[in-house]
């Protein structure tokens, strides 16, 4: 998992999907959800460690893949809880496990890079202009 | 996998997205590939029973998420090879898998939907919906 806790993790992100009016978007309330997740991941140096070992063996990629998969089915859950419809849900739930995952690999293996929450906010945006690209 | 033959499909999906110019935007090229996936999974009575199948074992579903990750580094690759930077490459790749998945299980649960293609297409939509909307 990218962050020690994963249990407590899921929930804490839960929470905070919940916690989210339902006026917003989908994805801005996926976004407060990444928020908790990057606060809860500003050791870089033990996220370091932990990823090179995840990144050296595939069974540990593997259960991160499970991992992540199931992070992402609660995030959908939770917001489809506050009334949002699918596709949309699911498409917020699982867009925002792939920035949360590109910026975590990003702040990692890029020691002078900005914090983690930064990382996100600039993956989101790169999403946004390569969706709307024509 | 979402189709049989997952080999071949990764490598007909590399093809299309080292095929696209290099002057769409990623997400268009990945969106190019994603059209050659929807041509290849027409038979949706095929896909119904494969999929049921997936879902309810949990070996199969860690297994295709698996592939469905392969199948990601592979787009990323093929998109970077044409010079597209990083965080780019990835996120266009990994949230095209998103598309096609979230369109792939709308399809085959939904017996009146349209064909896979439009499925896909719709699920791009929302996804610039949802990823713009403030």
């Amino acid at each position: 998992m990218l962050f020690a806790g994963s249990a407590s993790l899921q929930e804490q992100l839960v929470q905070a999907i919940e916690a989210a009016p339902t006026s917003v978007s989908p994805m801005q309330a996926v976004s407060a959800a990444l928020d908790v997740a990057a606060a809860l991941g500003q050791h870089r140096d033990y996220s370091q460690q932990r990823q090179s070992v995840i990144n050296a063996n595939a069974e540990l990629r593997e259960r991160e893949l499970i991992k992540l998969a199931s992070l992402s089915a609660a995030l959908a859950d939770g917001r489809r809880r506050r009334g949002v419809p699918e596709p949309d849900a699911s498409l917020a739930a699982e867009t925002g496990i792939v920035v949360l995952r590109v910026a975590f690999e990003h702040w990692v293996s890029e020691p002078y890079s900005a914090d983690l929450s930064q990382n996100m906010r600039e993956a989101l945006d790169r999403l946004k202009t390569i969706t709307t690209a024509r």
